[in-house]
């Protein structure tokens, strides 16, 4: 078994954003094995990186795009950096609330304090001005140690706002349920590990890179652009980030569609690293929607197949007849 | 006066992601005559924002790229929707942090509990782990709010990170400063008021537009870049975000170098409105960096004169002889 | 009556790649008009083209493409140089060939020359290897003239390939017709006069320009095209032409669908202009080919419609709310 | 040796547009070993380039671009379809023409007739005007045939236009030199044989191919531009040249700086392959142009070397570690 994949092994050990209960453990426990496997919380996404880099852990899930517990630029920027890392699985976990109370509290209106992660309380801040308005706001470093700390025996807060996760595998009496302004939102989570044996491709892909950017002018993202696009390859997600070197030093994070086993997406790495030959690769990895209609469709000329005659009519030329 | 510049108004009056002394407060009072004019502290990005749209302020000083405090995706987010907002300057802070502790403190080794926002202890973490090993991370709503709770008579931690600026406002002793990882870091923020007047061009300006993703097909942000980089036009930052309706959805964020009073950026936006027809635009601003380096080189096909005598060529054509 | 257009003036003048009888003159017929105005033969492209420069004729009908009388090169680099000029009309040409003979041969068996211009030649070229293999080809300066120099009293050749039209309004004896090797060719051939009032746009037109190469680096002739992909405007012929000055230095001659009154076309022409000041244009005019298939789609952000949202859009923005 | 080359065998042989004594044949003399190797003048392209699809002779001389003898249209139609060829040397003689007179004639107001191919009369016609206004022109089947028939004992006219090279071989009177009208003309010639191996690189070369337009959309050139533009090959000649299938049916004829063997030719023409499977290679041969200048300048990322580089990254990726 691949030491990065971590997904069927019974010695793997992973870690995630913690503590227990975050919505980050949630992802964690999609990825087959991962609920019979030793999980490690850590206290933030560096920490974690740190120890599957370390060796110290089999895979570290982090939250990537749209997190309620925050961390999504520090994963974007400490996977972009450091020791060379691989995605192996995205998860997507739709992002539900629910109210807790601690002991003695049964209706909305004795409730003066929440405990939750700020990021947790501006999703349900719309819901809270209307139902708790009275109620004030106390940030807890996660969504679970503000759930947790209302068991405490001398509760400091009325109330949190946490995943269903956490009010399930603790003694927490769940008030109301589905309180988020925003039905229907997902936050994406990936799971991370060594560079090593990538999963192979389902037809339904991902690839992550982190191209820096060759040079400020018009265009240089454009030139980048032109090579996913002349192979039909399309984008799911691009960020700018500044390097942190200095302002307007900036590198691109980009999610695209397909594998690197497949031609047209080695053909586009191929002249991305022509370009910026600094360029990073996170790995290629299975989508989370594995439908039908995620699967992207490829134009003829875009096909391992078309790649592979091509090839061979130049390589034809140049052998002469 | 323009209501949306708000710059010298002595009637202005500012909202800011607070509370008083966060780095957001030190960008709003780099705001010619903000320092002598009402300012009213936002307990959040959305917030602050909606207190400009009902006209209870002129203006709101939000963080947009790389806080300290949190909120730059949140402040994509809401300026990208709702009632039409536009930035009218932007302002970089250099991010630099204090260790500020209770009576009673005075070396590094009776550091127990450290109480500030999540993302100031991301950005000191190295130093912590060095010189205060022991010290346990207590969550705080802001740095500001962090700092000013060793201020009260039963203080109930011993020390806090936060910027020199609440530090000097207040009565807090300063244990060490310049505690950041990363020397030379800077924080990006935006003055955003009401659609009005533009400020005038500099000739070092940036526009800043919210563009729908038109199809989700390969190119399709291509065709997007290419009404730029048509027309020289450099950008600064881009961001895909989702719209957060359904997965997959995505809109672009983008800063880019230039002034819509010049035909190269205004006529980039009639491309870009031809095809992302909801395009919206969020103000064209000087750029906070105003020396001669940051004054985009435009090529001579570029210039507003260039634009003005092909469009009279063409319609010398139209015109007939 | 616009002076340029001359289709149907009275006292229209026009001239023709000469002399009568030649497909030329079967194209200029084809205009409105034609058949009653005085037609006066030019021996050459740049002598026709000369008479309309200095006002001797209205118009002047000369081939562009594929012609049989030659002239296609010489015709596009002398309307791309000199005086301005404006093709005001398009015309395309079946191209079929009879054999015409002197009088007293009526079998193909006894012709042993045949006088007629090197292209009808190569055109029929299969034909008569295999129908007259011992005949000499002779060649004339025209069709037309090398079929009437058997009228005369001492005819010095057998026959003639030559148009249909000469046949006609000749005394000349068709031996056979349809001979041409490629059924189906057609040539096209344009009216070009003086720079005047615009043919009315039909919504299947052309428009023909000349644009020198900027600058010889890779890609500069992707700037032009992008000029017109990037407004969804097709071309229908392109060639690259040496200036004549020295090796290596290149215009364009294009045709692309589309009228200059047309938005999308005007703002191509526009942004050619600014990276290829000294573009010529020569002339809007109407397709030859007026079906519903040759009208061009035009997608939505393409329209004038589109264009005049755009523009307004762009115009609201610079003037404030 | 290669049978395609033919540039010095002993045995090979020549054919090219004829007769004896044109540009054409001035050409092939450029050619090394051709002087003494055998050379067939052939009365079209057509039946020069079928001679070499027959293996009846070595390779065919025929020119390109700018003729004086006509057939750069049939030339560019001809190596287009049919039995594959290769060129495999491209030659540029300068055009300067020699005004040969008969027998008797010692002045040019003597001159009544002049017997040339209509491409030469055209490109001295200024001088003709000037000097020899009484002078009629008489076409003749090439510039050579003109001039042999002054030699005949009853010669019919009295002057020709020629190349100096007929006028050398022959016992021509030459009565005025240099009369082109555009100084500095040069016709470019390419040398054509059979599929074979190809010449080696110099770094100076070119490569032909023929693309037929995949489909008739607005950017369908465009993206086969974009194939060569993308890795930083030049053009130096592109024309659309109409199938003659159907109107509106277009194939690409294009002239490319670099050499099959060079990696960024290699992998635009795959690119090619892929879009347009039909496309035919044409040969890669040096350049008539050897100097520094002519020598494309390479950006580091086209280079060789980084396209191997890039492939390595590549196969490392999907390898795994």
């Amino acid at each position: 078994m691949s030491p990065s994949s971590g997904s069927d092994d019974a010695a793997a050990v992973y870690t995630y954003l913690g503590p227990a209960g975050t919505f980050t453990e949630a992802a964690l426990l999609r990825i087959p094995g991962a609920a019979d496997a030793e999980r490690v919380p850590s206290t933030s996404v560096n920490s974690a990186l740190e120890k599957v880099r370390s060796g110290g852990v089999t895979a570290a899930m982090v939250p990537i795009e749209n997190s309620v517990e925050g961390g999504v630029s520090a994963t974007l920027d400490a996977i972009a950096t450091g020791g060379a890392l691989q995605i192996v699985a995205e998860v997507l976990v739709p992002i539900t609330f629910v109210l807790v109370v601690r002991d003695g509290i049964t209706e909305l209106g004795q409730i003066r304090t929440v405990a939750t992660h700020g990021h947790a309380w501006a999703q349900c801040r719309g819901w809270a001005e209307e139902n708790i308005p009275r109620a004030e706001f106390v940030p807890a470093s996660s969504t679970a140690a503000g759930a947790l700390s209302l068991l405490e025996p001398d509760a400091a807060y009325d109330a949190s706002i946490c995943s269903p996760l956490v009010a399930e595998e603790n003694p927490l009496a769940v008030l109301r349920s589905g309180i988020e302004d925003n039905a229907g939102a997902v936050t994406r989570f990936v799971l991370v590990g060594r560079p090593g044996s990538l999963p192979p491709a389902t037809g339904s892909d991902k690839t992550t890179v982190v191209i820096p950017l060759p040079e400020d002018h018009p265009g240089a993202l454009m030139e980048i652009l032109e090579q996913f696009a002349a192979r039909g390859v399309n984008l799911s997600r691009i960020e700018s980030r500044p390097t942190g070197q200095k302002m307007g030093d900036y590198f691109f994070s980009v999610d695209a569609h397909g594998h690197v086993d497949e031609a047209r997406m080695a053909d586009a790495l191929a002249g991305l690293h022509r370009i910026s030959p600094a360029i990073r690769f996170l790995g290629s990895y299975p989508s989370a929607e594995q439908s039908e209609v995620s699967r992207p469709s490829v134009a003829r000329h875009n096909t391992d197949e078309a790649f592979a005659q091509a090839h061979a009519w130049v390589r034809g030329l140049r052998g002469g007849s």
